[in-house]
């Protein structure tokens, strides 16, 4: 039998970072088991602090800030005062590393730290030395510029992707601290946020990919998977349309298990938020269907905060937005409250101001000894806690040995053993298909085999051909169904599918809308690709082939906008078995996303096509040459193949040797050898003709000087799709043509 | 003095279709006077309909619809029956347009032709025969997928881009009824639609257009700037995070004179809305500052819609949305209320069944006499409408001669003569700076002879640079003023900015955010080149050159993604003088958008550079070779010109006649003659270096199968500028070394 630890192991194999195994589990000590996170009640403590209470009010004069008592007590201090000393590391690592960098955002850790505190230090289970261990709570710093909150949070945490050299080169060339958090550099961090709203979206997936897993493999003498997802979203997220789009759908699923808290501080880059954001955010998010609480005193009400905690906790049915009033660059006698602490290092002279208003003595980057010991628990809670899980999934695993291998699979990422030869093939008989109905043919295949292939479309599933035959609707109270339900919010429903995938390395999300609307989603698709989400985007309707229509729907400069976009895969398959081998790509890259880009019209199978030319991203697919020397060479992608090769029959009658290329993916035809591609474009032959129905941007570089690319440098229009290919001149005859002008 | 209905004859040159001249105009007759719109109280007419009220419920059973009354009495139609009959009127000239195509969306327009009618007929002022006339209420569907009833209602008000022959064509080659409602092919439609959510966002701009047009030139005695914008938007649109953006601004601001309704049909692609949908729409708006108003019926509640538009014309301080409870394909006893009337052709069958349920005994495409001639009082009153406003405008012209001819310039796009010598010019003894800044220089330069000239910043107004001097912001209480706070909400920015633009062809907005974050907008910026409107786009941070914020912050693939778009320009200038050129080039293109893409960093300016030499989007800034033949042609854009120029420095050293070579904007070089583009890239110089801080996609056509392309092919990083520059090897060392490569 395998041990539970193994998954742990995986797990660390996955990440870019290796992090050092902990197999070996201790019980919790009776000293460490006296400060475990309390899940059930949050210790309440007295917040008796001295602090004038920072208000935001029409007054431009800045209140000073009497020095806090903590100082005052170094030698002995109390439990407020403790915690409020580790809220000041907090804040002044944050000050330390943007100064040292002079480059940075101090602001919003130094009004979230208290929030941070909480969050790290009393609520989230979480094992610093693990940090891929599956049943930890998420935590989402949405409003990444803050990024200096998290790595102080992870570094106190013990946390070995941030020790102080990490801190000291904060957004230095190299450092595990960049200027956004970033998944693929800093373990700890989930997902890549920076881009606002991006980062709620994702813990909005992070959320449902929690729900859906505890609702398969949740048991009723086990809860196997049980854990919470926190965000940080800031003014900056709350104006962005995406996190509108993915409240109201973690409203819709009733995400029970997700906490926001929105720093409500009230500045933005460019000042106040009053002069572009005067709506009322919490009665958007009560028409959002989500619960909402105010904290008014995010700054020194701790218990406030503890307390909304519990309330959210209580409240199972609905999301929680938590709004925390704060006071950005909470400290900073002269610059808080005000868009100058946002962006930019404080300043010598601030920093200095800043110590001696918060009373703060030590040199920079000091973690005091106190703080560091009141930290040092995590270690060992959080392989306790993790121990516990492991136990705990041994017992499900013996009792439950299908759910868990199948669990296990999700955790890890490991395929299961010939999930391949579950995708289908075809033969020049088989019938003529769009490649969006094929596509659909791969994805009940492939939900048979891949527990973990979810997803869905933005409200044109009967046209992306997306469902999941086999499974209902992943729905508020039917959590468990795979079939997601995004309604019209692309933007959204890319972000979501970040967050599923970043959630479990064996989750596989796949979404779907027209090609075009790529353009709605663009940020997150690049999220994807940069944060090596393995998303799986079914994009249909993928040119003028889609007619009627016209021209807002109609992609033309799509194909190249992503061929230019690093690790991601852009497919075009042309038809059956080129969709299969598409499909085989995209399960394969779980760091790389990949774009199908599928047809609205139904096209022919073709000889000559396979799932390894696929894999080659470029390959022949027919030729009547000898000795890899062409009298022309046609390329073509998609719905054009079929054109290529209907121009190549007829070059043929003519006597000619001409070779068909499918051109099915430039990124993976890159990275082949030189001899191969050398044996599929031999440099000698130039007379090449490329055809394709959309911009010719890039095939500059494959047809040559001497060659031809024939596409579409223009706006579609709106027309039957064969008349738009013929006013268009995307047919046999112009290829023909073309081959006299390159030959 | 020129006279006002020379205003007229600008904008209809403006336009792709020739509009007849209405220069002369009548007074309206005492018959037409009858008829005319009030805009105080409006009509009431008692809706005394026998249909049963199709209510959204539980029940899944189909009511059946009684035939009207209006077909009985075909001879004496009362005026509720005549209307009834104008709304069938429009119902299935949408049905058989769909029918003949076999294509469309039928279901809307069913749905939502009261509305339709209630608008057209009864409420908006505009002039049929001129559809550019300046101070027409403008009309936005925002669901753009339901066109057909945009059509039929300009059909029948009698806009001559609508006959019964583009009826017939509906979605076929060259027709003027295309598949979603496009500006630039159907004079009457404002915006291009289709896309969900850009509509309601340029109805957004609309408004925001007439409020600023109508602070900076209304008189106590003269309001000549006075118009509504309306709107229909669906669940789709309310769905896409787009419309929360713009609706939150548009309570922001105020925009009392913006009513949008809601179609709230409870229907969308995938099925019954509860599906994704279930937020409380309402309460959302209540949160965005809007006036919110419950049509419960509004298929038959023809009085409801009615006091619905008077009571949101009475609020004077907010926008109003107008819930309208419709049932989709309405009229159609089979399909009503289901997702199968949404996009399809009913089906001859299911067209006979519902023409029996509504009592339409006509041939397709009919509209009967009566119909016709309650409609043909337009052509008269509109011309009325249209003469009086000129004849305000004459004597306002005659009382403000300045403010006449700004409102002038703005009404018909003539610039200032002489504006473009507001620009600067530097010289290579100018002190560097960052484009950024140079940039600022431009706008605030421009905004003094440009009196069209506004726009802002998705709050990066500090860092974008992009602040207007000598104006204020434009807010609620301060509409005259020029500077835009659009909030983080960069999509919404786009697709106002389109609206403001194709309000009047004399306003340029511009609008700013890093240019990484145009993944945000790309929806919007697509339609600027789709629609003709002339937006600035200012896109900042234009590379790594912007440093630590990282890899989420640093464009790569964006230059590539927008060269290969149609109908834009890419202009990335390098220095003072081709800041100016590219601003030059912006500000004459009203017909095809810009985005310059500008440095964070400073640059220092260089010798050779020019306005003109933009204006040719390539050209030769240095050469020391005789006879156009260089060794070597180095060719850079942006911030990476110093860098070739460097190189060339030290090739030159070497005893090489070494070219340099601006490349600011593919496109407007491709325009170019064959002779100058040889002049400049002769064919004969294979050896070709080009130097670029973003994906080299598509420069293997500009430098040739022998030349190479330095440029970079994978995500940013985060570090100080100058150590990604080195790291990525985009240096002077880099192309003196791929110099020998080539060579």
């Amino acid at each position: 039998m395998a041990s539970s630890s193994s998954l742990t192991l995986s797990q660390a194999i996955l990440s870019r970072s290796s992090i050092p195994r902990h197999g070996s589990v201790h019980p919790p000590s009776a000293a460490s088991s006296l400060y475990l996170p309390s899940f059930n009640g949050l210790k309440s403590t007295s917040s008796t602090t001295s602090y004038a209470i920072r208000r935001r009010g029409p007054t431009t004069t800045r209140p000073s800030i009497r020095a806090s008592a903590a100082v005052e007590t170094l030698e002995k201090t109390t439990e407020i005062e403790l915690i409020e000393k580790s809220i000041n590391t907090i804040r002044f690592l944050a000050i330390d590393a943007v100064e040292k960098a002079n480059s940075g955002h101090p602001g919003l850790p130094m009004g979230c730290a208290p929030i941070g505190h909480i969050l790290y230090d009393e609520v989230m289970k979480y094992n610093p030395k693990n940090p891929y261990w599956f049943n930890r709570d998420r935590f989402v710093l949405s409003a990444g510029h803050g990024c200096m909150l998290q790595y102080a949070l992870l570094h106190l945490a013990g946390y070995d992707s941030v020790k102080e050299e990490d801190l000291t080169s904060f957004r230095q060339w190299g450092s595990k601290t960049p200027g956004h958090p970033e998944n693929f550099e800093t373990p700890g961090v989930e997902v890549t946020t920076g881009p606002l709203g991006q980062g709620i979206a994702n813990a909005v997936g992070l959320a449902v990919a929690e729900k859906h897993l505890a609702a398969r493999y949740n048991k009723p003498d086990n809860e196997i998977v049980d854990h919470y997802t926190y965000c940080i979203l800031g003014d900056g997220c709350q104006m962005e349309g995406i996190s509108n789009e993915v409240c109201s759908l973690a409203g819709h699923w009733g995400l029970g298990k997700l906490i926001a808290f929105y720093d409500d501080n009230h500045i933005s880059i460019d000042g106040d938020t009053e002069i572009a954001f005067t709506e009322s955010v919490d009665t958007r998010f009560e028409g959002l269907g989500w619960h909402v609480i105010w904290v008014k005193n995010g700054n020194t009400g701790y218990d406030e905060i503890r307390a909304a905690i519990k309330e959210a906790k209580a409240v199972k049915d609905k999301p929680t937005l938590i709004k925390v009033t704060t006071t950005i660059g909470y400290g900073s006698p002269n610059k808080a409250n005000s868009y100058s602490v946002h962006g930019s290092a404080l300043g010598a002279k601030e920093v200095e101001a800043t110590r001696k208003n918060l009373g703060w003595p030590y040199e920079p980057f000091h973690v005091p000894d106190d703080v560091k010991k009141h930290w040092s628990r995590h270690a060992s809670e959080g392989a306790a806690l993790e121990g516990e899980w492991n136990a705990k999934f041994a017992e499900y695993e013996k009792k439950y040995p299908e759910e868990a291998a199948e669990l296990k699979s999700i955790i890890t990422g490991e395929l299961p053993a010939g999930w391949e030869k579950a995708l289908p093939t075809y033969t020049p008989e088989s019938p003529a298909d769009a490649t969006r109905n094929l596509s659909q043919q791969n994805l009940n295949a492939l939900a048979k085999v891949l527990p973990g292939l979810l997803g869905g479309s933005a409200d044109l599933a009967s046209s992306n051909m997306t469902l999941l035959k086999m499974f209902g609707d992943f729905q508020k109270n039917t959590p468990e169904e795979r079939n997601v339900r995004f309604g019209v919010r692309e933007h959204g429903m890319g972000a979501i599918s970040n967050g599923i995938a970043l959630h479990s390395p064996g989750l596989i999300p796949y979404c779907a809308t027209f090609f075009v609307f790529t353009d709605y989603m663009r940020a997150a698709i690049r999220i994807s690709a940069l944060s090596e989400a393995g998303v799986i985007y079914v994009m249909t309707h993928d040119s003028i082939g889609l007619g009627e229509d016209g021209p807002t729907h109609q992609p033309i400069e799509h194909l190249a906008s992503f061929r230019a976009m690093p690790n991601i895969l852009m497919l075009r398959p042309a038809e059956g078995n080129e969709t299969a081998g598409a499909y085989k790509v995209a399960v394969l890259n779980r760091k790389r996303p990949s774009i199908l880009a599928l047809s609205r019209q139904k096209l022919p199978q073709l000889p000559g096509t396979s799932i390894e030319g696929v894999e080659k991203g470029g390959y022949i697919i027919s030729d009547n040459s000898s000795g890899n020397k062409p009298d022309v060479i046609l390329i073509g992608t998609g719905s054009e193949l079929e054109i290529a090769a209907k121009a190549a029959d007829e070059l043929r009658k003519e006597g000619k040797a001409v070779r068909v290329v499918s051109f099915v993916s430039w990124e993976l035809f890159d990275e082949q050898s030189d001899k191969y591609k050398e044996s599929v474009l031999p440099a000698a032959v130039t007379a090449r003709v490329s055809i394709e129905a959309g911009s010719t941007f890039g095939w500059g570089k494959i047809v040559g000087a001497k060659g031809k690319a024939i596409g579409i440098d223009r706006f579609g229009a709106s027309a039957p799709a064969g008349k738009i290919y013929k006013e268009f001149g995307i047919t046999a005859e112009a290829v023909i043509a073309a081959d006299k002008e390159v030959s």
